[in-house]
């Protein structure tokens, strides 16, 4: 009997009825707008009870805040090319490549749409992952920017081009910001900005 | 006879419909999640027919793709201050200090889940008031950046902390950015980028 099988072993039951509600609120989101977005609609995509999402969610943002974290956690690799470049030009470019997928922009959107928590959501790991990559050059002995500085000239034009912008983030432009990054250290910004004009 | 005024007055009273629309869309937004954003829900706050906002937004994105473009218009006044150090620094603090408002958040949130237009809707101006800025410099004989690049360091880092980090954007950190901007031109990246590593 599988129905008991599955009551003996929770872990097993409850990660299955999480994949199937995360895996219905991604199909949902890539389907259409998100003002069709509620917890009945999802529970019936994925075969489960609302009962049972309403208690383990709460609400659609908490919801989506979940899918976006499981989902931008762990899909783009941290590098070791051997060099700080390097290992910012495979990152930014495979960030990029990430945010050129039109379901990965329906999701972000859906749940920066959800409430104010949902774009730190979507974009937790990446700073991690940008700590990570600064760490390991300062381990070589690297000159290297702080993470607030890279987070600014990274991810910020990454994320606006994705969200608020027509255009499309080629890994061109992606590494031209690396290059910029790096010209910064190289070029330090003096104290109180350059002589204004 | 107030209703035959208005009637006779298309323009007049079509204009008032649009206020009253724009602002029961502002209002909700602002009071809570977009899941409860409806056109009948925005009709019956903003006291009008609900066939009479379908007929003229058609969808709830495309109602506030309106909204959102008339209320990030015209919001920030260009600066003409005489050095474009100057005039940067006064919109960049303007920009930060709008986009340090709960209820433009909410707005702006609301916006970009609506669907894929949703981010330039909220943006397009503050294009078109760099390029002016950019434009006026140039006028003046000075060096300037790329709109492009304007964006890039300017834009990208101030709507990234907005809407993904649960940073403040502050005044300070806002002028830094135009000093990083400013440093870049005097500095600029060798084509290929700085010597890797």
């Amino acid at each position: 009997m599988a129905e008991t099988t599955a009551q003996t072993r929770p872990g097993g039951r409850s990660a299955k009825v999480r994949a199937a509600v995360h895996r219905a609120v991604e199909e949902l989101v890539a389907e259409g707008p998100a003002e069709a977005l509620t917890i009945p609609v999802v529970a019936a995509r994925a075969g489960v009870h609302a009962t049972t999402v309403y208690r383990r969610w709460g609400s659609v943002a908490q919801l989506l805040n979940d899918v976006a974290t499981s989902r931008f956690s762990g899909d783009v690799v941290v590098p070791d090319t051997g060099s700080l470049a390097g290992d910012l030009e495979r990152w930014v470019g495979d960030v990029a490549t990430d945010l050129a997928d039109p379901d990965v922009l329906a999701l972000m959107r859906a749940t920066i749409g959800s409430g104010p928590g949902g774009g730190s959501a979507c974009t937790g790991d990446r700073h991690a992952q940008l700590g990570a990559i600064i760490e390991r050059e300062q381990a070589r002995g690297g000159e290297v920017p702080s993470v607030g500085t890279a987070v600014d000239t990274l991810l910020g034009p990454l994320y606006y081009r994705a969200i608020f912008s027509a255009e499309p983030a080629s890994g061109e432009w992606a590494r031209g910001l690396v290059a910029t990054l790096l010209a910064a250290i190289q070029c330090r910004v003096p104290p109180g900005g350059p002589t204004s004009r």
